[in-house]
């Protein structure tokens, strides 16, 4: 059987009953995307969230960085592999797909991140992901160092830092609520 | 010897030069809560997330919720013990012994907080916090039911997730970049 | 970048350099299958090896019993997730998406088995394959109990163990050597 | 609401039935510390562990020892902590808080001791606890390398196991019977 | 090659050079025993333990209790499994040999307590010691009330956690040091 | 009580109702062994899979290699000894005894490895074996070149992995099944 055919497991609010900012802001998501986020549609059950994770979500991921968006996409997938977070892995495994090029790579980071062939740059940038996800303690002098050591700067450290923390975030929100993803995330660059 | 003085291991910004927003908010906190939350002044390295950080922060731990003040403070603390981070133990086991008037209660969501003695609402709200922290695939059918079964709306099911998701967050960043709390915390309210 | 190229991080022997039933072997498996799988090639580096684990293969996963060879592979992917295998993810994930017919299916098992809709059955099966993979105590009255209340037979019983075990081999296998998948699989049955 | 008000989760005898000589010790402990220890009136149950558990206790923490008590306290903190020891965690860190007349370094052992400024000294026998408390095995030839490079001589090292092995001991004592430590500790040397 | 000949990695003292009550209290076992146990040689190191040592060994394992010297030994095998110590299988897997008379119980309780045919009793009691090594925080109302379901007593749920913490120090210690058994127990009561 | 007196917890066939090439091979290993293993007892519950899995295992365990049968049954008892196997330890830990002609180095493997003296070959060999066992991920380049180092040849490392791979196969099944081993091992080679 396909996915299941749920936003999630709670109560959805109709969506011609929600405020008005909030409707207009998934048809833009629509009209831009193709498809309304199913994370979006499950956030209207409570408005307020809605407003302060979309403005977040913009700001972590789409934002001024010198983490690209390819790298920070790859971070999010390789938290969620780590947190086996089905919504976000095939979301964001879509997204790597997409803005790499590399279908294989967006398989690899979903499976197994290890087996990838990565800059060292990206490669730091994984092991520190993956370690402060399964070991939040891990996140000590030493591996700030082994950051250091591969070229990051300050900002981008924290930036490293706050990217594993969110989808950190998202996953547990996506699993507590049996989050599922848009079914067109699937063929997307394959 | 006490606490590190630092509020990160990363290069801090002077406060003087921080955008004008950033230091009015600053300024609105010391006058309020009696010291500026080293968590803010980390924050403080990346302009935009302080700004989409503190709004995110009220949204979720003091915007209109079937879950009081206290619990989502109780949440923060049970997770944070589960993560073992020392920033949010310290400035979130204050908030708990202060918004109880039971500095106990405090110190036993820090220790273990399968000691306390909690309403049976209480106890299924943190049973689900550690296990979505620690086993993040154990957010399923069966422990959306406990907590239906202990009263839980699907609204606070979703605010429950989202306040858990939240401090697995605020854990890794402050894990990652060594986040030192403000020191007056210890003090409160025992 | 895309997946490596090598077929395992060993020194490969020539193919023309072969024993003749093994070069046959594979020119069948060219020919039925479109592909010489990586998993043969890698073991022409000791050809007792493969011999036996050819025979073994097939047993396993094509002889008759009371599995569907659907749910051999079902076990097989949900085997390679626990180990987070690349190899056995690439290989038998689309295997599942073409014997189901359900692409979808597929990926659930890659990444979290537990979001799938499942017949009690399958569910039984797929949780007892999770356990004794994570955690090899596990296999034990209660758990035979469940799966024979999901209506197994002790042939079955036995199968699905078997199957479990295998995957269990050739997962630590793969992992040993760094065998990489034939890059077909990715784009098979989406 | 505050801790509970058991001592244990046992039946405990009268104070006025117990033998002559353990009155006669709770009695000293009384006014020497201001309080009987709930540990002690644990014992009480089985009146020849007291008598044998009060002389190790004495003999591991306070006798002559190249480990200073501070050094002892801190100890039993950290795998009070690994192990999430309500009694030990309340009971020893006030005694770390008083010993080192440094409140904020118990709070650090007790929630998470990397985050602490240590001697290369501390850190070297801390790191060891924590490893040996969390992983027996890891007590091995690497192990004792580290604590000989960090000054401590055989009798040390054998000091420092015996203390991480009694706390390993009185952690399960106390979780085993959900001992609640006495109230008065939590203020203490705050 | 067969097991190292040290009594630990740590400088022994010379036997002759001993305390007379530390050099009585080992002939009298060699006497009685036919050796000196290794464990007791390697306290040599430091006297004042060598006695607290003897007193509460004799007090927790051979005492008046309610579990029989076979019950309390059976413990000890199984938390020594558990943590893997090498010195207390080899020792007490023997003595459960002896008082058992029953070899294979012995190789079961070191292996895989779990294959073995026990009594509910034995059963429930050996469940409880394996979870509140492994996993401290196990040790709640829900696994006391295990052990009153399967006819324990208060005195003896107490001497179970007391002998359960016991070897859970004596692991520690033994893998601290690297502590050698005595050949002998190798062939006794095969 | 002695080890249960069942071969598996699943309905065995008729000896003597069991195809011919198969009670002919049971009745070869009577008389070379002096007993029928019952590992492949258990086996004929399913003809094809005792035809297969035989081959297997002579050619895993007893074909030319650059490891020594000795050093495949050493790998066997630590793979068993992580995963908790008791068939397989009280078999192979029989085998090591006697090839190995040291009945201590036998009861190390089975109990923990790392205590025993080795080579720095075998040594490498039994780590490796270990971690891929326990942490399948740990299969990487590091750990290839730890091998190397340690003198392995290309074609060896594939034995290792081999062997490790198959013994978490057969610890998996005798787990699933309950499988008992033949009681005259535990005598042998003491």
């Amino acid at each position: 059987m396909p996915q299941p055919e749920h936003i999630t497991r709670l109560e959805q609010p109709e969506l011609s009953k929600l405020d008005e900012d909030i409707q207009g802001y998934l048809k833009i998501c629509e009209e831009k995307l193709g498809l309304m986020p199913n994370v979006l549609l499950a956030l209207t059950i409570r408005p307020g969230k809605f407003r302060t994770f979309t403005k977040m979500y913009n700001e972590v991921m789409l934002a001024e960085s010198g983490l690209s968006k390819l790298e920070r996409e790859m971070i999010a997938v390789v938290v969620s592999s780590a947190n086996r977070c089905y919504y976000c892995l095939v979301a964001h495994g879509a997204a790597v797909r997409e803005l790499s090029g590399d279908p294989q790579l967006g398989e690899m980071l979903v499976m197994n991140y290890k087996v990838a062939e990565l800059s060292q740059r990206q490669r730091a940038m994984l092991d520190f992901a993956w370690a402060l996800t399964t070991d939040p303690r891990s996140g000590d002098e030493d591996a700030r160092a082994a950051l250091r050591t591969a070229g990051f700067s300050d900002e981008e450290i924290f930036d490293i830092c706050d990217v594993v923390g969110f989808f950190n975030y998202t996953n547990r929100l996506a699993h507590g609520v049996d989050m599922m993803p848009n079914a067109e995330y699937h063929l997307q660059a394959r």
